[in-house]
């Protein structure tokens, strides 16, 4: 499969700005699945709850979900957003996939960090994985990179890609993002923002770039800049993700010990 | 506390001379916790159940569990020692926690590595958590590393400090140790050995050192070289791994969303 990813620094505030951003970015792209940072049209730092209502949206009958699902045809790709997701009374950070077809499946982030928690309600849908053509993708966002479970429910369900949009300020996740692939033999996609923002009580955050893609056996295969505003192409078989061997005797799932494994979900 | 480990290379059967080589590097020791290898004093790649057979032993009434409990009587410490147990018709490829009363703790590891699973029987012990004197100790050993269930578990009852004696030959947990530590926030300590054996039909087996240990903010202590034969002390506080905020909203146990993690017990 051809997966893509755009890194970019979106303006607060500014949706139809930051998608004419990605749609001049991706123009005449060819990618079997695009993948785009967390709260891609919105930027990251809200500042209260009204101003989140103001700027999220329904999911499927929202403009955003719209724009995607018409560059999804366009493109005849399948593409995961994260985006503001106004679920009535409720806000989650939440990711679509979406075909050309229209929306495929939502995930609402489950690990919310730092201030999302005074306007995000924790998200609600689980880890569940779908079908983005021949590819079966599951998301998580940003900080649910953090907590092995998210990333390994998605692997016992299925999924060969784990897409990861994000905005990331954290030095960390672009290491241990080798654990996340390695430990399920999965495809661990990170799609992180550049840029900065300063609004609000958090002074000014830094997003931290460096969008990745590592494979089941733990290689890089590419690694962005910091400060890089890119689209990036990669090519690789999502096949290889169903290979659960770590070695000729040792299945990384089947070897799990889920007798003991009680405690985890106590 | 004062945390040592002892990296080098056991001969394989020879139980008295590796016994020997411990006694001598840890004469005179000052230390709260001294963490050894796996299978410290047998050497790691049995070749028939009845090999296994003619070097484990009873715990706690063998061997080596007692000589272990006069050198923590003597040194006024703590150890964690890997050991092929001999259970009666089972052999564990296990760890023991001694004191200078004697035994403290016994684990069974879970996750058996390649050719173990010819001769050992999967530990059936779970993930327990012991006191060390005044610090809260988990023991893991060696392909344990590659499933995030032990270490959370461990984490989840208490660990302060996860001890992980190992005989790794694979190049990746010293890379990913740094996911353990960072999301438990523990203080994870890795022993391996050093040396090479050649016996069996898994060809010659190259244990990678490497001996390391990760602070709960995923700094590495030290980390010893690959070939090095070596005593390190370290000194640390073990109620570091007490706190468990990533940030000033995220606690890494407090924002786990167990109603979720069903699918990871199925």
């Amino acid at each position: 499969m051809k997966l893509a990813v755009y890194q970019f620094a979106p303006r607060f505030g500014e949706k139809k700005e930051n998608l004419e951003r990605v749609r001049g970015a991706v123009s005449g792209l060819e990618c079997d699945l695009l993948v785009l940072p967390e709260l891609t049209l919105t930027g990251y730092q809200f500042t209260s709850r009204e101003e989140l209502a103001g700027l999220a949206e329904p999911v499927p009958d929202g403009w955003t979900c719209a724009a995607l699902s018409e560059m999804a045809a366009g493109l005849g790709c399948h593409i995961i957003c994260g985006l503001a997701e106004d679920a009535g009374e409720r806000y989650f950070n939440s990711a679509v996939l979406v075909g050309p077809g229209g929306l495929v499946g939502t995930y609402r982030k489950a690990h919310l960090f730092c201030e999302e928690k005074s306007w995000f309600t924790p998200g609600d849908s689980g880890f569940n994985v779908f079908d983005a053509g021949d590819v079966r993708v599951g998301m998580i966002i940003c900080f649910d990179w953090l907590f092995p479970e998210a990333a390994r429910i998605l692997t016992l369900r299925g999924a060969q890609v784990i897409a990861h949009p994000a905005n990331l300020v954290l030095p960390w996740c672009q290491k241990i993002a080798l654990a996340r692939a390695w430990e399920n033999r999965v495809f661990f996609v990170t799609v992180n923002r550049t840029g900065a923002e300063q609004r609000g009580t958090l002074g000014r955050l830094e997003f931290t770039g460096q969008s990745q893609v590592v494979t089941p056996d733990g290689e890089i295969l590419f690694r962005l800049g910091e400060d890089e505003e890119a689209l990036k192409v990669v090519e690789f078989d999502p096949a290889d993700a169903n290979d659960k061997m770590a070695t000729e005797y040792n299945d990384v799932l089947g070897d799990r010990r889920t007798e003991l494994y009680g405690p985890l979900v106590e």
